[in-house]
C-alpha cells in the first residue's frame, strides 16, 4: 500500500489544537523541553569511533536506533494515511513503533502495511476487562512485540485548548478521519456505539496493580508500564513482571504541574535500571534530548509532537525524512562524544546548568 | 436574605487598590505566587481513585473541601452584598469561611444567611483587652467554630496603592460601603466613633504570648493563630495552646521582603504539623495551589484575592462559581495524581524548580 | 551657615556620570542592588515591639539609627553646598556621616557647621606617610570620631562613564566647584598644586599591611578599614588593631566583576564579628536593604548614591528628607519583623531566593 | 615584511557566518561566554602590588602575558594577510601564538614576519600517520615550541551558518584567500589536489590514544592536547606523556550541548593541574574572563574570534590594538584584585552567582 498522494484535507484548528496543545497552561510541556535544554554532555575523546552502532535491544526486539514512534491517537487528524503511514515510515527508517488503542488506522492495515517493523501496542486497562482481554488478544493476532500499558490516564487530563473548541473526539472532528476501528469493531462486537462503549469503560480510575498484574499474566506478550515518574511505582510495576517502564507525564498532556520526564529519568533508571530497561518520552523535540535521555539511562526515546508535526507536512514521507535526520544526528552526537554504541553514551556525563 | 439583585456601584479606584495592592513594590504578593508555580508534583499511579473524598476535618469541624474563604475586611468595597455574599457562597460550595473582624456586614446576618457552614472568627487582638473579649464573646454567641487570631500586623503594612490614594478605611471610601457593624457596636455601647475606638486599640504592637495565652485560656473556642512565619513562633503558639497554624505573610500586605507562604510552609509543618494543624494563605491562585499546599503539609488553605474578585464580578453567584471551580478542579488533580482523600495528597512528592 | 538658596548650577554630565556610573560596565554596581533584592527575612510575632529603638553604638559614638552617610568625594558636582550640606543633614537625623579625603568642602566648615553629629573621616594611606600623617592630625585636629582607611583602591578602578568624557577630577570639571580644601592646603605647604601633590603620593598600589599597622599605632582615634571582601583580609585587619571592618565594593567603582557586599558581608562577620562591629556599603538603595544588612551582622550601613541624589535634587534639606524616610522605613520594618532594637535584627533569618 | 596596506576585499557572507558561527543553535558558543560571565572574584587588599609582571612560563617557553592566540584556520578569510599578521602582532604584543594546520599562510612566512615570539603549532592527527609526521617534521623544521594536538573533532561539528551558505573550506570562498599552503606542499607531493588528500585524511575519527602517544614520541617537542573537557581524559593524556592540557570545546564548533569550558576547567585543573598546566579556550571574550580562568587554575588562555574580529578590522595593527587591551586590562585587574603575578591570580577566590 503507497501512501496517500493526494493532499491531506486543511487540517481542522480543533485537530491542530487537539495534538499540539497539552493540559492547563501547558507548563509541563513547555517544562519537558527547557528540563533538556538546561542538560549538557561532556564529550569524550580518542574513542576511536570509526563507525557507530545504533542498533538497540528494546522490549520485544532489536530496532535500527534508539527510537520509536510514541503513541498517539487519531493520527488521520492530521494526515488521512494516519498511523498505517507513520508505522510504515518508522519500519523504513529501522525505528520502533507504537500503536495507539485509539489508532485511526485498522491496525490489521497498519501491520500489513509497515511490514517487520518492530511494534509495540499501546493499551489501556479498561473498566470492563474483557474488553482489555480483547485489545490484548488483537495484539497477539496481529504479532505486535510487546504491550505498552499506559497508566496514567485514570481520568483525561483537561487541555485549555481543547475547551475552546468543544473538542470531543468522536464528535466535534471530521467524523471520516476520526475513527478507531480497533476499537469500533469490539463495540460492534456488543451491539454498541464505539462512544458508548467508550464511555462505558475508559477511563479506568478505579483501576489497581492488581490489574496490571492480570494482564501481564493474561499474555506472552512483555508488557510495558508507561506514564511512571515516581521510582516506587517503577518498582511495584517490575516487582509486578513489568518487562520495562517508559518515563512519561503524556507530554503534558494530563497534568499541568508534573515534574518533567527528563526530571523523573534518573530516579526511575537508579531505582530499576538494572533490572528493566527504562525508556523516555515527553519533550523530546531535537536529537540531542535523546543522546541526553540514553545519557542518563534510557533505553530508548519515544518521539511524539515532532513525528505528528511530519506527519501533517509530509505524510510518510515527511516521517521518514524526521525519523532519518534523528538517526543521522544522533549518530553524529554519538561520534562528537565518543560513544560507538548507544550502550556507551550511558557513560557519558549530564551536567544540569 | 437574598443577594442583592442590583448591579453594585461602579467601584472607587481607591478601592480596588485596596484589595488588589499589598506592601511596598508588591514583590512578597508576587513571590507568593511564583513560589507556588516553581513547583511541581509527582503523580502516582494505580491507586484506584474512582472517587476523590474531598472532605477534610479543620478546626471547628469537617468541610466539603479543604479551602476556606480568607478573612478579609470592608469587602461591601467591592461588592454591597460583601462578607454575607461570601459567606453564603462558601456554605453552598461546602467549604468554609472566615470573617473578619472588620466586616462591613452584620456578623449576625452573615451568619443567619449563610446558616450552616463552617465559620471561623478572624480576631486582633487589640491594645484594650476588654475590646479583645467583646468580639471573642460575639464569635462565641454566634456560634463561630473557631477564632483565628491574626498576629502579623504589630502595625499596618505600608502599601504603595494606598498611599497614591489617602486612602484611609474609613474616610476616603463611600461610608456607606465601608463599615464595621460588629466593631461599631462595640464602640457605640462605649459612647466612641468607631474611628476613635480603632485608633484607641488597634494595632496593637505591645501585644505578647502571654496575651495570646490569655485569650485561648478566655474561651471554650478553638484558637488558631494566622501570620505565623517561623517555626520556632509556630512551637510557641502551639505549647500555649493555639489549635491550629496559619501560615501566611497576610497575602503581601504587611512587608515587602518577607519570605513567601509555600516557602515558609514546609518548616513551620516540620515543626508543629504531628501535633496541631497547619493551614496556609498568601498567595493561592489556581487550585494547583491547593493542591501543592496539601502535599506540603496544609490541612486546608484559605483563598483570599480570588473570592474578592469574583465577589466583585458576580456577587455571591460569581463567588459560588469560583469556589465550585476550585473544589472540581482540586479533585480532577487529586485523580490525576492518585489521591482519593486530602489526607494522601501529603504523600505526594513536590520538587522545586 | 546656612544651606545655599540659589538653585545650584545645572550640573554636567560629565559629573552626573562621575558619580552615578561605576566600573566597567557597571555589573558590579547593579548586582550589589540584585544581591539586596534577592533576600527575604521570615518575621517573627508577638514581640511586644511598642517602641524601637534604632540607636546604634558604632565605632567612636552612638547615632540616632543604624545609618551612615558613606565617604564619598567632590560632592560640590552635585551641590554647591556639598558635604557641609550632607553632614548637617546626618546631624539632624541623627546619623552618621563619613567625610571623604577629597571633601570639596573644607572640613572644618563642615565640622563647624555639623555640629554634634557622629563623624567618620575617610583616610586613603598615601604613598608619602607623612601626607597621610598630616590627614590623620587633621581628623584628630577637627575631633573626628574615628579614621576609616579604604584599602580597595591600589589603582583607581575604570570606568567607562567616565572615559566617554575624559573626565579629569580636577580639570574636566567647573573648578569653582571641583576642589579639595583640605588635601589643597597640605599641597600649598609643599609649594606644590594639589594635582601636583596627588599625582605623588595616590594611590599607593604598594600599600602594605605594615603601612595601615603604622597608622593604626599613629593616632589615638581608632582606625576603621573599608574596601575588605575576603575573610582573611578582614582577620588580619584585626590583628593588627583595626577598630572595626566596613564590607564593600566601592560601590562596584573599582571592579566589574568583584562579588556584592551583601554577599561577601556574612563571610566576613563569621571570621570577625565576635570582635570587632562590622559595616557595610555599597548597594544600599533602600531601607530593607539597611535592615538585610544588619540581619546578617552588620552594626551598621553606609548609604552612598542616595544621598548624593538627595543632594542633587534638594541640598540639605533632600538630604534630610531621605534620610528621615529611611530611618522611618527601618524602624516600620523593625517593628512589622519583631525587633525592638537594631541588636535584634540579628536574630531575624534572611533566605536568599 | 609589512602589513598589507590595501583594503581587505569585502569579506563574504560565508566566510563572516564562517568564523563567527559554531554547531547547531550556537547554544554551546553563548554558554561559553555566559559561564563566564556569571563569576565574580573577590578581591584582595594591601597586598603592595606596585608593579604586576604578566610573564608566564608555558610549554615552550616565557610569553609576556598569559594570552596566545588560538589556533584558527584559513585566516585570509578575514584579512588577506591572515595568519602572518596575527603572529606578527603576538609576537609585538608578547603574548604567544598558536598556528593551525590549515594555516592560509605559508608558516615559513608567517614564522620568518613574526620572529622571536613562541609559537605553537596545531595539529590534527590525521588518518595516514605519514601525513602527521610530516606536520610534525614541519613544525620542528620550523621551530615551533610546542605542538597542540587537536582531539575533539573525531568528525567535524555541524553548524548551521555553514549549511546555508553550502560552505566548504575549499570550494565556496575566493580561491586566492582559502588556502593551507602547509597542507598544499604535502599534497604535492603525493601528487594529489590538496582536497583530495584531506578527504583522505582528515578528520580521523578512529584516532586512538596509542597513536597519540606515537605521536608524541615521535618528537622532541612537548605535545599539548586540546578539546579536552573530562578530567580523566586529562589525566590519561598526562600519563602518556602530554605536557599540557587545553580545556576547550572548540569555541562551540562542535557540539551544540557541550559543558561550557571554564564549567569544565576546575575539573580538568583539579585532576592534573599538579602534574601539567592546564589552558583554557573557548568563551574568552574580556580580559576578566582570562583573570577568572587564572583563578580557576589555569596557566594561560588562548583567545580565538576577538582576534579575528581585530584581524578583520584592523590588520596586524588591530590585533596589536587587541592584545595591548587585554595585557593593560589584565594588569589593571591583577592590581585591583591583588596579584603581582600571574601565579598569585590562582589564590583569587572565584564564586558563582
Amino acid at each position: 500500500m503507497e501512501p496517500a498522494v493526494n493532499s491531506p484535507p486543511a487540517p481542522t484548528l480543533a485537530a491542530t489544537d487537539y495534538w499540539q496543545g497539552a493540559a492547563g497552561d501547558e507548563r509541563t510541556m513547555a517544562r519537558n523541553i527547557t528540563a533538556f535544554d538546561r542538560c549538557v554532555l561532556v564529550p569524550r575523546v580518542l574513542r576511536g569511533v570509526t563507525e557507530v552502532d545504533l542498533r538497540t535491544t528494546v522490549t520485544g526486539g532489536e530496532i535500527g536506533a534508539p527510537l520509536l514512534v510514541a503513541p498517539m491517537g487519531l493520527q488521520a487528524l492530521v494526515h488521512p494515511d494516519g498511523e498505517a503511514a507513520a508505522a510504515t515510515a518508522a519500519a523504513t527508517a529501522g525505528v520502533g513503533f507504537c500503536l495507539s488503542t485509539f489508532s485511526s488506522c485498522d491496525p490489521a492495515d497498519a501491520v500489513a502495511r509497515a511490514g517487520a517493523g518492530l511494534r509495540w501496542f499501546q493499551l489501556y486497562l479498561m473498566r470492563d476487562p474483557e474488553i482489555t482481554g480483547q485489545l490484548v488478544s488483537c495484539a497477539e493476532r496481529l504479532s505486535f512485540d510487546a504491550i505498552v500499558c499506559t497508566l496514567d490516564v485514570p481520568v483525561v487530563g483537561r487541555r485549555n485548548r481543547d475547551r475552546v473548541y468543544g473538542f470531543d473526539r468522536f464528535t466535534a472532528a471530521p467524523p471520516a478521519l476520526v475513527r478507531a476501528p480497533w476499537f469500533e469493531a469490539i463495540a460492534a462486537d456488543r451491539g454498541l456505539s464505539p462512544k458508548a462503549l467508550l464511555d462505558d469503560v475508559f477511563p479506568h480510575p478505579g483501576c489497581t496493580w492488581d490489574e496490571l498484574a492480570a494482564t501481564i499474566a493474561s499474555t506472552h506478550l512483555p508488557v510495558l508500564v508507561k506514564g511512571v515518574l515516581h521510582p516506587d511505582d517503577a518498582c511495584r510495576a517490575v516487582r509486578l513482571g513489568a518487562a520495562g517502564i517508559v518515563v512519561s507525564n503524556h507530554g503534558g498532556r494530563q497534568f499541568d504541574r508534573s515534574v518533567s520526564s527528563v526530571e523523573a529519568l534518573a530516579g526511575v533508571h537508579a531505582a530499576v535500571g538494572e533490572v528493566v530497561p527504562v525508556y523516555l518520552d515527553s519533550g523530546v523535540r531535537a536529537p540531542a534530548h535523546v543522546a541526553m535521555a540514553l545519557c542518563l539511562g534510557a533505553r530508548a526515546v519515544l518521539v511524539g509532537r515532532p513525528v505528528l508535526a511530519a506527519l501533517a507536512e509530509g505524510g510518510e514521507t515527511g516521517v521518514v525524512a524526521l525519523l532519518h535526520r534523528f538517526v543521522d544526528e544522533l549518530g553524529h552526537i554519538m561520534r562528537i562524544v565518543g560513544a560507538a554504541t548507544t550502550g556507551e553514551l550511558t557513560g557519558v556525563q549530564v551536567l544540569r546548568a
